[in-house]
């Protein structure tokens, strides 16, 4: 039997990667937020390294500094990977999609519909939406989080029930005999909860692999719960092997207790990258293109250590009093890290172009550091896989691709070609159409 | 200065045609409803014979004979036309988006998303839906026609509000000094009315005709209303050329009343079309594809016609004491073109072949029909031009842009080459970013 082995999503955002200096490297179209021929290309490349799937983040807002930075997510994720699925053949493609502002007969709907272009490549992260700037764009305020959660239980079942609406052999379009579907297997679903309902069928026959993957992204008790019970993959992020561990476990349990087997679900990692040819390469390339956030850095990396950074030397070693007095905060996973570091000696501005204080474990030096750091969390049972954030889609995903995948191949932690077709397939996830039986109420 | 010319559209629906029995037919790829290479071909052919606009109608549900007829409307239109931007040039795309279940948030989103990824050929039909059974995929009960377009009133505003809320020219995105946006230019629009409200702002730069096109769809007071003040389209039906005429007047007068130029609203008659070598040629393609709803729209012609007719005797002409005691309906402006073609001596079959009971005028037969009735009306100041629906997609429209378009171009009556590159443009629409200041509140 084959050794099991990672699965890959690449990160899709906002055109241009997780630097956010990235627009303005010269490789790069500075118009690439509004460009779908550069998403397109993103995730060619993507698709070129065999990765199993996309992943765009959505949030209807922008909290940053738009002046000197752009805004983090894509246009409209739907549109993006419509133009995407055309234009791909094999990655799968995740779009988040929130549970609280938007109705489940629409979510149903365009999710099925990109799934059913896509030839069975679509999942919906299915998450609930925080911040009072974001429910002010649709007029409301926040509801509690357990309103939130339960509008999240009922919104995703009513949408599996609506995928599942259009009998799975209903659609007969048989053109000698006239028969168009087998109309008594397309069937009103009449769910009515306490937040949301529909009477349906949607219209939709099943794609290539039935219907939409779910994903969702978390945390929190209640993350751990909806995951548990309707999530192929979750979006995790975990600054240690530790830390992914435990909440691999966590979710895996979860799963357990609503009677799924554990491996239906899978976890994956957050993973930053800036594949170069040397750790000194690499970091001056994240300080040319976003050294300008490093003074602002600079006393947020001091609160982490429970020293006074001084922003004005930035081109100095940590002096050893500073070493020695530091107090790395026990509630943030990366200030172990980030002393490891600085006690390597690195100048404070070199510090924080490795990243220590970004939102997931960063690589920045040569591929092998990176199929390194992917090998030792997989095989210490942290991660079923990695969800990788490039410094720069333009030419970051080609440098991950043509770089780290070789290497994990060459080890035979990653598979060398797509052996299917489906979203379903790559993930592993098993056949599922409507609601799955084993939760339905 | 150029004789005034009409404005092409065509109707892309389900993937088959306007015939119920378009998908049987033997050039037709039984399952285009789940085809985009399907669409995509449509749009393309549409886009060579220099039409201005496709358009896209919805409603969430279907009332129909499942059994023996596909559904409607597209699987989602965003999705759709997301894959047709991509795949054309020139041509506008303007899509059905209801005001009455859509947050406008997610409107403003996804229309100028689409307005951005065509470079600016994006069309919003901003309609209120009707029918419970729509209401009821949202869990709800439909909300009153004066609640309805209220909503609408202000769910327009509030769209085009967010559309203008990244400023003009907000977005520097120069690598060189990097200044990414102007950022006192993004403001929230803060509005709020009795029905939606939301705070933006929307973070999408203009498209290269600033922003979407609005179009309306409907012929009653409120409709009326409402086009005059924003659409710069109406998707029209009209029997008559003098039905086709008073409508006109009256969406101009509506436009003049909010103090726009009338000519800045554009009236499209709809106009379903099977053109072929000869008229019976035209007939026994209607009759060979959905021949099988005669029976039922038999007694329905009868009723329009104040005549039993016996649907067993569909292979005879109407008496003479049938015609002589026809009394048609004068509630339906369908019945006299109905007895004026059951005058001709044609079957009964044949009468309901030329679509007397369709929702639109039909054309059945050489293309040069369908150029006289597209001249006749336009010269007589009925139409600016025409939404065409062809009866099965995959060579029907073909049969018009290679037919009936060079005849229009002969005589002066269509354009012979896109010379713009926006729907704006296509229209003669105004500029317009953001709302319409002599409009605004």
């Amino acid at each position: 039997m084959a050794a099991r082995q990672m699965i890959i999503g690449m990160h899709l955002g906002n055109g241009y990667g997780n630097l956010p200096g990235a627009w303005r490297a010269p490789s790069v179209d500075p118009q690439s937020y509004t460009s779908f021929d550069a998403k397109v290309r993103h995730a060619q490349a993507a698709e070129r390294g065999k990765l199993q799937f996309l992943f765009l983040p959505d949030g209807p807002t922008h909290v940053g500094d738009l002046a000197n930075e752009p805004p983090h997510f894509n246009l409209d994720v739907m549109v993006t990977l419509a133009a995407v699925a055309r234009e791909t053949k094999r990655i799968g493609l995740v779009a988040t999609g929130s549970t609280t502002f938007n109705e489940p007969f629409n979510l149903a709907r365009q999710f099925k519909a990109l799934d059913v272009m896509s030839h069975g490549r679509t999942g919906w992260n299915a998450v609930t939406s925080s911040g009072e700037d974001v429910a002010a764009n649709y007029g409301r305020r926040l509801p509690s989080s357990a309103d939130r959660y339960a509008r999240a239980h009922e919104t995703v079942q009513l949408v599996q029930t609506l995928w599942g609406s259009w009998g799975k052999d209903a659609w007969v379009h048989d053109q000698a005999s006239g028969r168009f579907a087998n109309a008594e297997q397309v069937a009103p679903v009449n769910m009515s909860g306490k937040f949301v309902a529909s009477r349906g069928p949607l219209y939709i026959p099943p794609s290539e692999q039935g219907q939409p993957v779910l994903f969702h992204a978390g945390g929190s008790p209640n993350a751990l719960e909806l995951a548990g019970r309707f999530a192929s993959g979750v979006i995790g992020a975990a600054f240690t092997i530790d830390d992914a561990r435990t909440q691999r476990a966590a979710f895996r349990a979860s799963a357990e207790r609503a009677g799924r087997n554990p491996d239906e679900i899978k976890f994956f990692a957050g993973l930053m990258t800036t594949i170069a040819n040397s750790r000194r390469e690499g970091l001056d390339r994240r300080i040319t293109l976003s050294g300008r956030t490093f003074t602002q850095r600079a006393s947020y990396l001091g609160q982490m250590l429970g020293l006074r950074l001084d922003p004005a030397r930035l081109d100095e070693p940590l002096s050893p009093e500073q070493l020695a007095g530091a107090r790395p905060s026990p509630g943030d996973p990366r200030s172990v890290q980030a002393l490891k570091i600085a006690r390597e000696g690195w100048t404070l501005r070199d510090v924080l172009a490795h990243g220590v204080i970004d939102y997931h474990p960063v690589i920045v030096g040569p591929a092998v550091h990176a199929a390194d750091h992917m090998q030792e969390w997989f095989e210490a049972g942290a991660v079923d896989g990695f969800w990788v954030s490039p410094d720069i889609y333009e030419d970051g995903v080609d440098a991950f691709v043509e770089g780290v995948v070789p290497i994990l191949q060459a080890r035979g932690l990653f598979h060398r070609e797509y052996d299917g077709a489906t979203l379903r397939h790559h993930l592993g996830a098993p056949t599922q159409y409507g609601i799955d039986p084993r939760l339905a109420l």
